[in-house]
Formats: C-alpha cells, structure tokens, sequence
C-alpha cells in the first residue's frame, strides 16, 4: 500500500467555521501558515507578484500566493530554484504558497505539445527546447519549489471539444491524479486535485466522484473562466460547488471580477485566484468600491481626491487620481506599482469582508451592497 | 531697493561643522527640514523617482530630492501642481525639494528653441505646443512646486562653443539671475545661482565673482559633466570650488559616479545629483563596495549570495543576486525596483559614510578604502 493510499500525507486539515447558505468561512492549516478562507491568491507566476515586493503584499493583507510550476521549471529553471531551497527563500515570501502545475499553460501550447498516456511533450515557445513533463515530474517541481499547496497535473480541453474527448481527458486526469498522489514525498505539501468536465453539470457530478474518492487535501474546478458565458460558468459553479466534499477546501482556478468572487463565495468557493487585479492594474484600471475606474480618463486630470474614498490601502491615503494619472500617461513604473497595489488591497478587503459577512450570516446583504455600489461607475 | 537686495529671502543659512582639507561637512536649513551635507539628491525629474514610492526613498535615508521644473511645467502641468498645493502633497514626500529650472534641458532642444535677452521659446517635441519662459516665469514655476531650492535659470552652452559666446552666455546669465531675485516672492523658497564658464578657469573665476554680488542661498556650478574629459571636470573642480563663497553649499550638477562624489567632496562640493543609481539600476547594473555589477551576467544564474556582502539595504538583506537576474532577465517590475533601492542606498551610505570620515578627519583614507574595494570588479 502506497503511502499516499495510507492518507499520511493529510497535513491540510481544513476547518469550517461557519456557515452562510452554501457560503463557508473555514481555517485550511498549511506548512507556512494558516490561511482564512475564503481567500484570494494574488498571481505570481514568475515568483513575483508583478510590481510588489513582499512586505507590500503582507501590507495588504496577502495570506497566500499562487504561482506556476511549469513556469519557474522552464525560468529560472529547477537547479536556481534548488540553490535557494524552494520558491519561499529565493523571492523572500514567508507566507504559504500554492503552485498551479502548469497543465493549463501547456495545453494553451496547442501546436507545440504532443499528449499521449505517459505525459506531455512541449517546446518552450522562447528557447525552443524541448520538454517532458509526466504527473510525476510535475509533483517533484512542485516538491523543488515546496509548495504549500500543490496542484495535480491535470489536462484542461480546449472547449468547444467533443464528449467523447471529453470523456477520455477526464479518465486520463483521474490516473494522473492517482500517479500524483503515488508521486509525493514531502508531508509538508498538500495536494489538490483537479475537477474537469466543462460546462456539462453531468460530467462534473461523475468526475467529482471519482476524483472525490482519492486522498486530496483539497479540489479545485478547473476548465472554467476560459472563454465560456459568464451564465454558464455561474450556473456550472452553483451546481458543481455543492457536490464537492464539504470536508475539504474548493478551489475555483482563474476567477475572476470582484462579482464573480462574491457570486461564487456564495455558492461554496473557498480559494480564488486571478490576474486581473494585477494585470488591469497595469494597465491602468482601479477596482474600487463605486466600480471600475479607468486613470487615463481627462476627467481625473485635476482630481486630487483618492482613487476609491471608502479604501485604507497606502495608495488612495497618499496619492490623488491626478497624481496616478500624471504617473499611468507618463509610462512611470510607480504608476502601475500604486494602482496594483490598490487592486490587490481591494480584493482582499472584499473576500475578509465577505469572511466576516459570512459569520455574522448576512452574505447576501453584504453583496446586495457591494454590487449597488459598482453599479455607480459601471460595474463588470 | 528689492526685497532681493534686502536679503530678505536669504532663508537657507547654511553652517559648516566640520573640514577636511578643502571637505565640508555641513548643515542646509530648509522649509521641509535639515539636510546633512555633503548630500546626494535622487533624481524625480516627473515627480517621482522612478520605481520608488517615497516610504522607500525614506528608507534608503534620501534627505531631499531633485525634480525638474521644465518638466513638471509641461507634464502635468501648473494648474496639476497648484490644484494640490504644490509637488510634496501631489508626490507624498514630506522632505525637502530641490528643483532644477530646466535650462539645461531646453537648451538640449536645439532646432526647437530661440533664445532672446528676455528668455526662451521653444516647442514642446511631444506635444508640438510653443512655451515661453522667462527668469520670471521659472521662478513662479518653481513657487508653484513650491521648492525648497530654486535654481536660477542659466544658460548652458553646448561645448565646444567660441570663447566670445561663452562671454555673452555668462553676461546674461548674470542679469538672468539678478531678475530670477528680484521675481521672488515666497519667502520659504531658497534660491540658488548657476556659474558658468565651461572648463575655462578664468572665465568660471570671473563668473563666481560676478555671481557672489548677488545674494543667493547657495551656488552650483552648471556646464560640466557635460561630454567634457573627467580629468578636465575634476581639474575645474579642483580649481573652482574653493572660489565659491565658503558660507554657501556649492552643488555641482549632474555628478556623478561614485568615485566622481567622492573626488569632488574632497575639493569642496557639498551637493550632488545624477540619474546613474536610478537610469543604470533599471538597465541592471549595480553599484556596489566591490565595483560595478551587471546583474544579468551567467555567472550570477545560481548565486544565491547578496549582490554586496557589505551592504544593509533591505534588496542585500533579503534577495540573492541569482533572484534579482531572474527578474531582471525575465522583465520583472520588481527587479528595476529592488536595484534601483539598492542603488540609492548605496549612494546615500557612501556619502553619509564621507560625511562622517570629514567630521573624523580621515577623509583620504575613506576614499582610499572605497576605491580600493571598486577595483575589485572594475570601477568607473
């Protein structure tokens, strides 16, 4: 008997607390801390989220951060990730981390990867290398990196796909999950695995059940906020979260607006991730709490209020929307590194918001709230 | 009689507390606080120093800044700088500012400007819109800042140039100034000169004391590190500096690298500002004990040491070199910033370290420590 099949590797008890309709507040314990759920993850793909030093994301309030096993195993690569004993010492970062397997990434290759039982053959678009990557390699990355929580290697279809293809992804990812578990060797990093089955409520019930039957410290939806309809993907949330072990933490991958967070917490997510806040920060695009504000817009010209007035972040108590436009249209990198700033802070309110509307056992009115005010300057 | 001429607005008494053959150790009191010389201001030409919130300039111990006039008159814009009482509430810095007119970069212009008796015109490259300005105009541009120092607004030839148009040049330079004096009005902005002369000795000579009639808060040489030879910048230096009135900080503009700061401090500079920590940190390069660095070097792929083993700054004391050329080679945000941090740090330790060692008395040696240490891995 495997050591995995003997549950040793349980070290992610997940506790909940309280509860709201479908909604849970809940504690998940992990090798670098503990984490409030629900939670969101800012996006460091790279090992860094884009823009902020460490003690900025703790200044906002970061519980957790998310990055990229197939990402750090092609840059800076495994040997540079060794010599500084995991991803936690090389980027100063003390809190957990989860680490996506890459799965999604490399599939998004298409041209340039060939799948078959084994694993995943690729070239990396930059160097031109190639690449093997089976569900083994990929938990042995993510053991390198020492990732808190790491993800099973999983195949995400491009959608639309046939259900017969469908079907056979979805038995693949289920033996990969198993090889994964089969894989671990540090009891210091959980292990999630991954729901499949698009859109289709009946494919998700079925895979849920299988994967549901493996020793996961917790499971996440995959395959969903990658092009479908926004009602599709709340509707396939709603019926799915529910079907997922109450007992453990549900993940829902790449979502999404502050809508979308709420909506979905309010179905049974527990943990998001997103690069929205970060990347529209960027870009120039404030989240805030009357909606989406756009910097480069004239009108803020001579505004010398801050971005979001109901907002405790460093950024709307020390700076004007004039001075961030004055910053965004003048290409200065502090700029961007203010307005994500704001953004992740934003998120992050709102998800503790949301936590503690959760205990109290007023969710819907603390959403009713939220959305009224983004309907001001036009929502998303 | 002026309110100039009264001496009304001599407003930045500066003491000398300590000397080490021609180095001053000094104090320069300001609207926004005292500053320790010698000193070196970082450079926010657009109000800010690029990829450095203030709370990070403050942290590296910058005592005051340097931002350009020029520019800030054109992007945001006066009306921008008014609307929030001036550059420290629109910025977030709480220390002292000192803004150079922008003389020397309207004279870069070259093909868009035309010089008069009364001042200059020119267009705007980006925009295509005409400005003129006057010694008048720079002087209520720079209330609006609301600088702590002013610069007088000078004409800096571009070398070589006949010996007959630097005489002109410096003729009007000298009634230029006069006018910048008699335009003042606020009384908490001190007002510098600018003397002239290239690297003609008697032409600098007879520049100061023309400018020494006058009674400005302090007194910087304009025109080197300009293309010129380094032995023919430092030789002016040498011999110019002690011209300069001795109960005056004199700042020499523009300059430099490290070992340049160290070399002019030893003649009697007491104030520098250059754009070589921030420009080369985002371009990768580091100052360091050991000399100059170039991040993006192989060499650096798996070391896991800080980039200077001798230095505190919060990039050494948490990051290892093969994680700042894993940012920097990938494009990373973080990298320019986390270098750039160190680069200023370095700078203001360096001259803080130079500071202390004139007050000791054992100036040479410092320096002769500091070059010693460059030579390791090639100076400047």
């Amino acid at each position: 008997m495997s050591v995995a099949a003997q549950g040793r590797f349980d070290l992610a008890p997940f506790e909940v607390e309280g509860r709201c309709g479908e909604a849970r507040a809940g504690r998940l314990r992990l090798a670098h801390g503990e984490v409030r759920t629900p939670v969101f993850m800012p996006v460091g793909t790279y090992g860094t989220v884009k823009g902020m030093a460490p003690e900025a994301l703790e200044g906002c309030g970061a519980q957790i951060i998310l990055s990229n096993a197939y990402h750090l195993y092609i840059r800076p690569g495994l040997d540079v990730l060794e010599a500084h004993g995991g991803l936690h010492r090389m980027m100063g970062w003390s809190r957990p981390i989860l680490t996506d397997s890459g799965g999604f990434q490399i599939f998004s290759l298409k041209d340039l990867r060939k799948i078959d039982e084994e694993g995943i053959e690729f070239r990396d678009h930059k160097s031109g290398d190639k690449h093997r990557l089976t569900p083994e390699r990929v938990i042995q990355i993510q053991e390198v990196i020492g990732s808190d929580v790491m993800m099973a290697f999983d195949e995400c279809p491009s959608l639309p796909c046939t259900p017969a293809y469908m079907e056979a992804s979805m038995a693949r990812t289920t033996r990969w999950a198993a090889r994964c578990l089969e894989a671990r060797t540090r009891p210091d990093c959980a292990l999630f695995g991954i729901v499949q089955g698009g859109v289709d409520i009946e494919m998700r019930r079925r895979h849920v059940e299988e994967l549901s039957e493996l020793p996961f410290d917790g499971f996440a939806m995959g395959g969903l906020s990658v092009g479908e309809a926004k009602p599709a993907m709340i509707e396939t949330v709603e019926a799915v979260a529910p079907m997922m072990r109450a007992d453990r933490p549900r993940y829902l991958m790449g979502v999404g607006t502050p809508r979308d967070l709420l909506e979905c917490i309010r179905r049974g997510v527990d943990m998001f991730d997103c690069v929205l806040p970060t990347r529209n920060g960027r870009n120039g695009q404030l989240f805030t709490s009357l909606g989406r504000l756009t910097i480069k817009h004239a009108r803020y010209r001579l505004d010398t209020g801050p971005p979001d007035p109901a907002c405790g972040c460093g950024t709307c108590a020390r700076f004007s929307l004039a001075y961030l436009r004055h910053l965004f249209v003048n290409n200065e990198m502090l700029g961007a590194q203010l307005i994500t700033q704001h953004n992740i802070y934003y998120y992050l309110q709102l998800i503790e918001g949301a936590r503690a509307a959760i205990l109290r056992g007023d969710l819907a009115a603390y959403i009713g709230e939220r959305e009224a005010g983004w309907a001001q300057e036009g929502g998303w």
